[in-house]
């Protein structure tokens, strides 16, 4: 079946294993006219990337990009997209030695369930490695949201019971905070109770799980009603990454604990614009944004690669305990290396129902000038501001 | 933008506003053979009917379905098959009065904002009438996996901060004691203390939220790998639930908190048999059913209609007050009639996967006379038993 | 597997059988804010009744739509739009003589292969009944792509061998000759002839086949490229009509005997716009409208059902002749009566490409006066306007 | 738009422009267990390839396949196979002359008018050179239905008004005639006038259309009802293909000028299996196949490349002279290298309904245990065979 698409119109679909000769993407669906450069998309590469310090694995992928199509002189032309990212230090030897267990918390039993075959060489597609193409999309979808405006940030919000509060207004003082911080997370001081946890729980060859928030600005009408809820959509978004367990919106499980009166949103009129007095709803109403800021976090599971034995089976059945080498190289806590990959997903997100806003009313499918087909020609007399962006 | 159909294979299409004519569902892809009556879905329907008693809102919907096609001599013929409800109790005047207001925690506020118009009685396509459609076609999804011993149970878990504990072992004697409640809890004794929670708070015209639980026998390989896992596709069917607030998979959130050492499921074998010695991740791995029970929790705002005044302002911009008649009818609490409504939706997400499940693999296209993959390595030791579902 | 539905963003689902109770259809997509009334598509419906006159079944339908959602006063509202042709004049009596006979021309051999049984009143799914559901579906769509500007006109271009020349430059006249004569063909010397033949062969128990032509103006830019060609999407429209064996564009099979130097339309400018010298292409390049009127025919097989006798076999096997009964009311002619439903597919395919059409570029997706969002408030400014339509 | 994706369960994904770095495909929904190796694909590349004599394009393009992913140990996997082929000869020196003009019969006019720019570079993405990626993944498709012995066979049938009388029993011998020929045209007597026209009208700087015909052998019961009918498909397919005109299946547009009596295909019965005694229909009824050889026909234009001077405007809209230089290399006649292109589509779309086929009826869906529709009346007398495929 095919599975490895997301999105209506701007879709992406990506290949590769994490250790066949590359991984990649086709973005089909991007508006033409959009510039977009190799260097915005290596950057987003950059930020994904293990090895920066001892709170992520130290595999060393140096990722670069290669824009196969959809470009020309630095635009986008309406064609896909195709983003290719070639698998650098794909030594699967480690992984020899491991090749005839199921594996806890991994995904080789399923697939063996499923298809009757595996890639025994890293985790194939089931591996994070593959959110290195959601990544590279998701740079491209960014470019295309922030040219209307539109904006997100994701962070560490709690490892091992650590959380945090963060101020959530500012959307490029969180950013920046984020981003320099070795687990991005915003909050310095909690930062480093949870560094001190992580330190500890590695030393055992155990690992932790952790919560990742996301803020987004957005206009108002995005989203749409029933089965396309923004929310659902975010939902799907986020379930679709290795390792996560749960997602909630604006209050999420909390809400389940409070009264009507304590979460119903209250709406206030200030200088001819009406809009929320509190956003405990998050984001959205009946699936569609609110215009106040879009909130939701995200639960990942503990890393499931541990240094610690674990118990298990032979594919054939025999008992047999999982023991990885010392020379392994894991991360700690997988939720620090999502923040920017759950950051893409939304933008991925995002820029799918932005385009499909453009189909909601007959005020919007007509734009403003734009005045149809008029007379004998049907020519579009406005040909040159086409062409002007 | 068509935002009204779920599914891809068994795909449900909706339509039908609260106070419309009608409501309706259209089944596109049921397999042909599959026998069905109109029994069944009015059963169906029965359960999610309010009226039962205090505790869900008092509107008496006496719903019968309309089979229009699909069927001939109580079989599905694979032509699509169109479920009509007709709506028999659907008085807008209680909505005149505050038709021209903003109400907080409804969707009138955010279809004004992306339609630029909105149909004023009841919630139009917001309303949880809707979900009546997915509750019919939910019937016809749980006969068909029904056939292939796959079955499903939602209860009440959680209600204004009572939980319980549940044996989800045996699915029978659960959906029994569920079904035997008045709020659809398993736990007669917290029931009890839930409905006396739920009282006060009615009394206090004020309402509550809670959390339902699910969990689903089913066989391994049933999901697709990245981005349709099928804890995906679930998140998205239960987010595009009204006044869901957030959705998590096994241990959920609480994996957050957990070490991978605590929370990786070890594989045991048995008689020849691979599973997993715990079920902390909930049924999946890698997006592919496990075996193990499927088990996922969703969290539902307080309902959002509630007697106390609430501060808002007008269509126009004006501070107004929203204060309902003392005659109007609101549940106290949303998340109870969401039981069957979650019921059906699981339903129709595993009727769908299913279905793609037979175009995995060469052997499931193939079916039984054909060889599949074989050879060395890899190969799925127990191949047989994938051809029981 | 789903194949009852139609177009992505402006999509229909169709479902109900030839004598069943009811056809119907639900247009997910449409844009908010359009008028459309009851009237307007029973005009499109009466259209495509038989028994106007003896070129026609003299089965009487008179269909009439109801409108079970999507539309608050007068205007659709954004949610599906779901169509109720109830089947007036349902006898299947007359199928039961001949329900154990596979009948040449027709589907209940292949559907019996396929799925193993099939509802033998009439043609079931495969009736040609199926499409009033298309045609109330087009008078919606028809009514969104003429706010643009674009129309369509459909008629009947060959009969028996006897075929017309049009003037393709005037829809208006176009269309008024068409739906003047007693078989929608506007050369009315021909249709004369046409009629002769017609009744020469119906009294001879026998049936001809036919060849309509399409002819659209709509503005250039609108389809898409590769698979998604617009000449793609007509030829998918018009090969899922019952009784089509082909389709071709602009010269068709003609232009495969033609030489490059005589089929090549060139480039003429006049008063600052370019357009096309000719138009043998059709009104596409490279799948994208030219701005040039769309033209296209489309073959019709010979109606399958005549009263002369036929060889078959029966469902066990046995040898046996199809004679209908002397009182079998067949069309001489189905591509007569596919005029409007021709028209209809049309428009379906116009009213989707359009939608899509607005996220082609990034200054389609932002209109020329929408700002997107701006400021702290994310409040569109103009609100004013959406709802002036 | 995304435009760039084909087939729902088995779907294909291309990307890249005529004169960028390279074409590519992903294949999604590939089903685990196939063996297929990288000479498969380079050997369906090697025949469309143009310069293989002085009837197509000198133009030397050696095309090598690199496999990026999908496959383990010669077998797919499940997961996507992403397909790459640089381009190797991409010299787009020769279009610098001419980017400033609109060309006749070429799509850069049109892309224009949609996307407001336009990558001058060869075609882009409406050259033929994307067909390169349809047929590597046609070359999977094929090994794909192979196992389930469907196969096909397209060849020239007709070149400037030369036709031909072609056998379709055997599709072996067919086959093996076509690709001995220098111009895929299986009967050689016709093929040398052909070749003789050819050379004539190349010495005269014009080109020549031509028609394609296909054939496949296939189970009855693929396709699906009403708007998926295999033709539909099929004519979307070849719609799809740059340079086509039109689409017939069986008699086609010849069918129009048919009696019903002369245009049925009758039933017989054979040792107890039923079928139909001729094939007017060319293999489906009702939008499924019969069992009977699928047969249709494609037609292709006149190559638009000419040597002879046309009239055109630039750009900027004023008169000019398009005119090849002496070095320019085209093809004399498009629809000889569209041969193996219409085989790889065909594939594709018979690909994806075989998949889609597995979940038409319970039977279907359980594979051969489960017992599938049953009972008196309208049963499948013959439901074993339905488990051969």
């Amino acid at each position: 079946m095919a599975s490895n698409f997301f999105g209506e119109l701007f879709r992406i679909t990506t290949f590769g294993e994490s250790h066949g000769s590359a991984i990649g993407v086709v973005i089909d669906g991007c508006p033409a006219g959009l510039s977009i450069t190799k260097e915005e998309i290596d950057e987003a590469l950059a930020l994904r990337q293990p090895g920066r310090n001892k709170f992520v694995s130290p595999r060393s992928e140096k990722d670069g990009v290669e824009i196969l199509s959809g470009l020309y002189e630095g635009k986008t032309t309406g064609a896909p997209i195709a983003l290719l990212i070639r698998n650098q230090n794909a030594d699967s030897s480690p992984y020899t030695a491991i090749q005839n267990l199921y594996r806890p918390g991994h995904a080789n039993f399923t697939y063996l369930e499923k298809y009757g075959l595996f890639d025994p060489r890293g985790g194939g597609r089931a591996s994070a490695r593959e959110t290195v193409a959601r990544v590279a999309a998701g740079a491209v979808a960014k470019k295309l949201i922030g040219h209307f405006g539109i904006h997100c940030v994701a962070f560490v919000a709690e490892i091992g019971g650590i959380g945090i509060d963060a101020d959530l207004t500012d959307l490029a003082t969180l950013r920046e905070k984020t981003y320099s911080s070795p687990i991005f997370c915003p909050d310095e001081r909690q930062a480093e109770e949870m560094m001190r946890k992580i330190e500890v729980v590695k030393a055992e060859g155990d690992s932790l799980g952790g919560i990742l928030a996301c803020v987004a600005h957005l206009p108002a009408g995005l989203g749409d009603p029933v089965y396309q809820k923004l929310e659902a959509k975010l939902a799907a978004a986020m379930l679709s990454l290795p390792a996560t367990k749960g997602f909630e919106i604006g209050e999420g499980f909390a809400a389940a604990r409070l009264r009507g009166s304590e979460h119903n949103d209250s709406f206030i009129a200030n200088q001819g614009k009406t809009s929320l007095a509190t956003n405990r709803a998050g984001g959205t109403l009946g699936g569609i944004s609110t215009g106040a800021p879009l909130y939701f976090r995200v639960a990942f599971k503990p890393t499931s690669s541990i240094q610690k034995p674990q118990s298990t089976v032979t594919l054939q059945g025999e008992p047999a305990t999982l023991q990885h080498p010392p020379s392994a190289r894991h991360d700690p806590c997988v939720a620090i290396r999502a923040v920017p990959i759950v950051e893409a997903m939304v933008a991925l997100v995002l820029a799918d129902v932005l385009l499909f806003n453009r189909c909601a009313t007959l005020h919007q499918v007509s734009g403003c000038e734009l005045p149809g087909p008029k007379g004998p020609g049907f020519q579009r007399p406005d040909k040159k501001e086409l062409t002007f962006i």
